[in-house]
């Protein structure tokens, strides 16, 4: 069940604090260029560094172990590895039969009866690092169709910028505001620094949007695209939950307020987030993610051992503050996915388009 | 792609204005009862009547064609459908070359060439009639274990009630709060009228709960309890956002104050809604889902047709002010079909199962 | 798990004895002319009928409920049902405990604890004309691009007609052996009556052919053409052995012998049945499928009963002496089905396909 | 659409000459011991070495990078890494736009546009290493249930042994026949060296018998114990034919010849090879697999290359003489991965499985 994607497929292995991260990619097509450098700052944007990020240092280089020839993909599997760097395990020993409070310790006992404790094992975030490079070839993909994807974090704690002002006439985001390598304006990173100085953590909002669109991207009724986005995204590690187009707001309005109108222009505004009856209409996506604080916090908190024993915890370690800074970047890569398996299912919709490959 | 589930699957067919509805749900246990009585009452219950919803009238009477024998499920595929009454197709016919605002007709005519205008076609929410249905044979075999899935509506257009006034001090909802029959007090209910009354629709927001889990549901990590959840629910029509416990509300918080802490008894809050790691942690599952407003509304409305000509719209019709009432029903249907799926799957988990299984 | 295929995919509900037999059929793609009349003539090509079947009669008046919109497929899941007719089950009380041999009474009632015990169930061979529609409707697609599948018995029991006498001199059948609508010679219909007067069966196997075939139709290495092809069929009630091509018999070849030249004109000889690393080389599709001896005989048998008591069987009923007749049918529709899948899916298999779908 | 399973999922990744061949196991359940030293016996049992086999020596050094803590698995994806060792890529240039006949060369470049020309890419034999050491996992866990798979190779080209002389008194074969290391007679050796010395190379069969089966295993109807079997099995490099049971003969047969009988001790005959319906019986499964000759000989070929213009061509490198030995190793690996699947997806057949785990 590891799996993400029906015609490209992502898994992957590893653990945080094992060998390395590994994933496979099969079903990507043939004769897409496999930039490696491109792939290379992909995975920069999500390894962070700063003081904003986890002190734990990877350099994350990759290595692609098939399916590129020649600088091409082939169509087979392709196989990558990261492999793990400045693990300190020794940090997990003295908690390796305690629950730490929201984190998977407890579930991932319950249902397996044993766990890697070491770094969340499996479930550390540190295994988004697979996505991030899986994404990132999904991306190359994309970009041959000139599909373009871009995130902002605009929320942080009880801090956040007004989306509304960053809109143009029709209720698209303007492609510049993620022109910026930073992520985040000062009011934002204050609120990180905070939390981070008092030894505690904060959450964080992203919004995702897809420029480029094609219509007709999106399977009804099983495997709608608005219902496969929110499936990867709320699979993120921290995310707790998921709006397209207006979202929560949407409840709070009348039909007349929330229909997207249509001109010879096109949509005249974009509550809908570019998603109707599950199928892209073309209109650029907009996607909003919000993710909980870190689990990880250095401050005391109450939990329980595996003979059920009441403990008084202080972890120490080395964390993210904000795991929503990383994980707005990660949430592109799994939008990327869930683009290049739509686009490629997508082709098969209606006779039409069958003839066109088929044909001399 | 138009099925939901891994080892129960589901798939539906029927168009609002065909023949009827119907669908299979395969890979579902042998030995369960299976009560017509309680079916009747879902469908019921989805139906809805009275002057929050549609005109349109249908007794929804169904016929299970397969996989029962002697009132017992036989593990083969169950088949059912249920026969379409009161299609006024006529109403149709004037809109055919016409992209109503908010609804699917300009996505399905894109991608697929041609569309059933008739009622919405396969992108009627007239199909939900088949997941509740099959909702409801999930819940007859949820309830072999004693887990029970709620549903309320709390927010109209406007208005809303206060969540945390219905919890207890361990952060779950009261019981008894689901008890009544009637879904919506009185607030909302006027919220509803008044935007039909004036030709407008309303959006809403539903909460579901799901007591007496079990922990170890889920599959880490491409098909996560969260993940397969915000997967079914934001397929739902009119679906724009889908919240795991604090959900939204969490991104502005700390760790601190997020975190659920733990002692004998078990988690101390529930912020998480009963979900780590993306699996199960045996704590209720708390879920938020908004609907947007109906976008048939009888309002004049800018679209244009197949043409790209603009149009004037003005729809007749019969349809719900508020989708989101019926909507509620539907996602518990969803959420059930999820958690039997995982029920399921999770007796796989650990060697120290397949052995209680397979011993003498 | 019901389910055959990845794009398009068939899944099917209804017991021999029960309301009927249904299925549906998702990811059709649009516009497909849906012709009933070719439809209804290959439910009668499975029905057969005359002194060789089953005396059991039933019209197989099917109804589509859905996916169909003016005469072309929607895109949208087609669902279908057929009423079984002249059902009668007292012929199955009297064996409701027993144990038939060559049946899966035993290891329905092992593995699910109950069983639908009126002629077999879920488990007859009555369900295969769901699988004869539903391969009609992939034929439909499959003939837009001139793709034909064949079928000829070719022996029973003791008796065979020599397949090489049948071939070109590159190695394909002459489209005009498949030509005759009467399946079988004198000899080995002949082998059929032996079995039915002595109260016996007999077994056959079937060749199929496809002829215009796509070269590229395949994904290696999870669902590779041949292994898809055997999969589907080895599921064919009563099917014990698949080949491709040569087969076993290449198992007693050298590869002087039986690697496929080529020159300017293709393939010289047809050894591999069409496929080289599980994907087609354009060349005639040739697979071999056997048919054991219809389970039901008239003989007296021994087996047991629930309590593990041994009984003299002697069963009564209506049977077809030879399943293979009919199940060469049901063999055409399943490789239809798996073609008209890998159809769909060959799409998408390199940029430069993806790209002739999405241009302008 | 590279994986193998439905709960235990595989996939494989890379090439023949690329840096290595890899896979990922994911579901596997928790708690079972991982025996390195057993998964390093089946790779050297697949590995062959001896006049028999290829010259090309690979020391098949695994390394297990995820999913196992502590020598028992974690229900975690267990990812594996082979290097590929002694490889010659100069052998390959000169034929880099030639079809070879009998390889994957011309169908890799039909479908995907270009391909990996060295030593066959991904269409090697090379990759059968990944699903040894998949099998290799999928054995340890059905020895915890006293499964055991065995095979033999019973026929070369012309040669054979007859293996009716080698089952019991109710159809089974005899333990013992399987202990023997050496696979083959002499008699079917020198029908491989005979193949050999003239530059030319031989088919075979090879049998596969499961004793310690469970009954209850497979999903009708789509995803039947043989029909994955025969899935698994004819995707596997050179496999052209799957026989169940009798297979090809009991077409041959009449039902009163073919049925098991049945007493106390159960089957009295094991015609059907452990499977009815498409669910095992819990007697021994018995199939068979058949295996072209290696295509890659060293005699002159007729083909044609990119340009269409025929070409004699003139092998050399290093290849097996008759693959089919070494294929009945990786035969058996699939066979475990099948039956591991199984096991574990049978366990929800049932009301009454369910409530044993979940039961306190």
């Amino acid at each position: 069940m590891d799996e993400i994607g029906r015609l490209i497929k992502f898994t992957s292995f590893g653990e945080s604090h094992g060998v390395g991260i590994g994933g496979v990619v099969s079903g990507f097509p043939a004769g897409v260029g496999i930039d490696y450098e491109f792939l290379k700052q992909e995975l920069d944007r999500r390894r962070g560094g700063g003081v904003l990020s986890t002190p734990r240092k990877e350099r994350d280089d990759f290595e692609i172990y098939s399916g590129v020839f020649q600088g091409l993909s082939t169509g087979a599997a392709i196989g990558f590895f990261i492999k793990n760097e400045n693990v300190r395990s020794r940090d997990y020993e003295n908690i390796k039969d305690i629950y730490r409070p929201g984190h998977a310790d407890f579930t991932y006992m319950k249902k397996y009866g044993l766990r890697d404790y070491f770094g969340g094992g499996r479930s550390s975030a540190r295994e988004s690092v697979a996505r991030v490079l899986a994404g990132g070839l999904a991306k190359l993909l994309l970009s041959e169709f000139d599909i373009n994807i871009h995130s902002l974090v605009y929320a942080v704690g009880s801090e956040s910028i007004d989306l509304d002002d960053l809109k143009d006439d029709r209720g698209n985001f303007k492609e510049e505001i993620f022109k910026s390598n930073s992520l985040l304006v000062d009011r934002l990173q204050e609120e990180i620094l905070k939390a981070k100085n008092s030894g505690n953590s904060v959450g964080a909002s992203a919004l995702i949007c897809v420029k480029g669109m094609k219509s007709g991207l999106g399977e009804p009724l099983g495997y709608k695209l608005d219902s496969s986005l929110a499936s990867g995204l709320m699979g993120l590690n921290a995310v707790k939950a998921v709006e397209i187009g207006d979202g929560v707001l949407s409840a709070q309005k009348t039909g007349l307020e929330n229909n997207d109108f249509m001109d010879e222009m096109g949509f005249k505004s974009n509550h809908s987030g570019g998603i109707l009856g599950g199928i892209s209409n073309g209109n650029d996506l907009i996607i909003k993610i919000h993710f909980k604080p870190t689990p990880s916090i250095f401050l005391p908190q109450e939990t329980i051992n595996y003979d059920n024993s009441p403990i008084n915890l202080r972890l120490s370690g080395r964390h993210d503050p904000c795991v929503g800074i990383r994980g707005a970047v990660i949430g592109e890569s799994i939008v990327a996915l869930v683009l290049a398996d739509m686009l490629m299912i997508n082709t098969s919709a209606n006779l039409h388009n069958l003839k066109k490959v088929y044909s001399q």
